[in-house]
């Protein structure tokens, strides 16, 4: 049964270790982002309730949480009975993404940019997913975008970023696997897809993980009996090297080799020469395959596809692509764009961070009798002199006290007696040694 | 008019210089807390409908944002019609402070932590005022609390390393006016306010910076002529002290001279153990002084109370106070907490902070011929070094160029020629000078 003082349905609060731990894993996110040369912005968490629903955000948007309006009158609230509709009640919402504040950021203040914007988001979203491990209703996106630059730069600066992040969190054996829209719509098309069947199809191959081969061409046949065959074909022949312990390496004879011959030529020739520049480039423990049974769910994915496997993690722990059609809504131009967003929550979970704070951290242990003037003589000292300093009142169990004051990453301990306010005549001792 | 890609009325985006400025801030204080002793925790934003509107958060409550229930049913959007109240349809809401939090996760959490919890909050909250200059929808608080220490050494705690905070952050000139509760009470009585009363009369004095001493006393009469006039007495006799430019010290016999004898003993003693802790341990450009009419809006203060005051702001810059009865009301018995909140919004608008990565932030310029390998393998090379590498595309203007990167923090450019990938090749040159 929920206790009346938990935090809401799927959502979580974070005792001192965890948010030290996270403030942790953040800083090193942030730190290598900004070393690439994005810099960090911040939108408001709400959005208005229209934009949110404007089709961008795919199954998300009906995720959604949505805020009541302020004030409301009476004949609005008899306009949502008739209407059926209680979210006409609703002006905002909480965002869903990172990515449809983004493109709203960008229309606003275009003017204020420079012509190539490289953005760092690192920041909750809400979603009412029902409940379930490791999956909750507040979680955090770490997110980077190159808005303005049509060419596979931007993909290489997003790749190389944001494997450097996950190896500064020291994951290892993480593999990006890299796909083109290009590619797969010239796949399609290939077998004989009428392009106007096109997105229902790929809706189908991103199923692949789930119902298999088989599963996905039964489900094309519906679609074009002739064309799903076809596909089947496709999928056969790149599996071997899919299932292979290596992959599919970013070059042009690999993926060459298992496509059919003169399908998505374009896509082919970028993610070759994706793979060349980063050839070499990427940190120890990260690889980049190309999978072309990678689809990705959100509609708005124009190019190049990736996302992020790590064998600690069944789901995966990053992902993204160029959307370049996306934020021209709010324009009335195309610009071009592309991002990267790591799913910090699974990250999280996954590294390993000692937070220790060490000999620096000292807890004074205070008996009743010593004089609050004094103690907090003896701490302004010692914080002045760098240490972060802990008061700790006497109590009858004092082993229980200095294991936790070390398990909270104090390193030192001294015992304060009455009247002492010199910081030079403390007994300082390792708590590893008491 | 309003723009369609504006963020949501009242609520802000930060562009990099302000995003930078504003973790550059919270940097300075969440360092500062973390050396006196604290640990940051976090919270969901959202609370449980029931609990952001239980009376813990004053004139907040009406101002907080609701959260529409999901999946309502007809017969329930019916009932809100029925009932004229729309808020039926809300489950959860923003907070609106971090109080109301802070004791529902105690109570939640308590097992887990020490038995003095010492806690950080640092996080943003939401109240639908009515947008104006310096007020926002969405805003961040940066809190302290001490729960479980009843004695003044909270108090001197949090007033130590709030007043280390604002100095680190380079606040000069900041006043801490301090007052007790048990002084407010002590003096309503003397006066002889029946203690029913008491509520409404300090809601009154809490008014004297707007209306005035003479418009107080007006306000009284309703309550009580006769007390009234004596508290009028009480104001008359403290003004000269408050007027003067020192203020009142937080010593015993400056405390008393403005009181009148009798009033409120054990609030005076308390203030001047407060004061006497505190004597030169503050930081220079902190003074703490007494005001005998700061009253502070919230109903669950129970004992000393604070505000700080800077030149520089029209309003307070941070405040707080001891709220002992709070945390029972989760608990069913009584908790001692203190806490100290900055006003983060008026703070950072006051700080001066350069944002400027200097020299070791390096802007790489090149040509439309330059190979996407050669930029990536050389940015890479040079971040490993430990420099933030932007790369920038020549473009016309090259001096409105230079002019940018300049601003954004980049203390060297370099022009890349085509083919080079030699970090060491390159022609760095201060921006400076260019």
């Amino acid at each position: 049964m929920a206790s009346p003082v938990n935090p809401p349905r799927g959502m979580r609060d974070f005792l001192p270790a965890d948010k030290a731990r996270r403030e942790h894993a953040l800083g090193v996110i942030r730190e290598v982002y900004r070393a690439h040369g994005f810099d960090e912005i911040e939108t408001p968490v709400v959005e208005d309730y229209a934009r949110l629903h404007a089709g961008l955000g795919g199954d998300n948007e009906k995720l959604s949480f949505s805020i009541l309006k302020r004030g409301i009158r009476p004949e609005q609230l008899r306009g949502a009975v008739e209407a059926g509709d209680p979210e006409q009640l609703a002006d905002l919402g909480l965002r869903f993404d990172l990515t449809v504040p983004l493109t709203r950021f960008y229309a606003s203040h275009r003017a204020e940019l420079p012509p190539v914007f490289r953005a760092i988001q690192i920041a909750p979203v809400w979603r009412a997913e029902r409940p379930q491990k490791g999956r909750y209703r507040q979680f955090v996106q770490a997110d980077i975008d190159i808005i303005g630059e049509p060419g596979l730069l931007a993909e290489i600066e997003l790749i190389t970023a944001t494997s450097q992040a996950l190896a500064a969190l020291g994951l290892e054996g993480c593999v990006i696997r890299v796909n083109d829209r290009r590619i797969l719509f010239g796949l399609l098309a290939h077998c004989g897809f009428a392009p106007d069947q096109h997105d229902r199809a790929l809706i189908t191959v991103d199923k692949l993980d789930k119902i298999g081969a088989a599963g996905v061409v039964d489900e094309l046949r519906g679609i074009d009996e002739a064309a799903a065959l076809r596909m089947g074909e496709v999928l056969a022949a790149a599996e071997p090297a899919l299932e292979s312990g290596g992959g599919i390496p970013l070059t042009r004879e690999a993926i060459a080799a298992v496509l059919p011959a003169g399908a998505a030529e374009s896509g082919i020739e970028s993610l070759a020469e994706l793979g060349s520049a980063l050839e070499g480039g990427l940190p120890e423990g990260v690889t980049v395959r190309f999978d072309p049974t990678l689809v990705r769910g959100m509609g708005y994915y124009t190019g190049t596809i990736f996302e992020v496997a790590h064998p600690g993690s069944g789901s995966s722990v990053g992902g993204g692509g160029r959307y370049d059609g996306m934020i021209g809504r709010f324009l009335g131009q195309d610009v071009p764009a592309v991002g990267f967003s790591i799913g910090f929550e699974r990250v999280v979970d996954l590294i390993e961070l000692p937070e220790d704070d060490g000999p620096d951290a000292i807890a004074l242990v205070y008996d009743r009798d010593a004089a609050f003037e004094d103690l907090a003589a003896l701490k302004r000292e010692l914080v002045a002199r760098g240490h972060r300093v802990r008061l700790e009142k006497r109590q009858k169990n004092m082993k229980a006290l200095l294991e936790r004051v070390a398990a909270q990453g104090f390193g030192r301990v001294a015992n304060v007696r009455a009247g002492e306010r010199d910081a030079d005549a403390l007994d300082l001792r390792e708590l590893a040694a008491v």
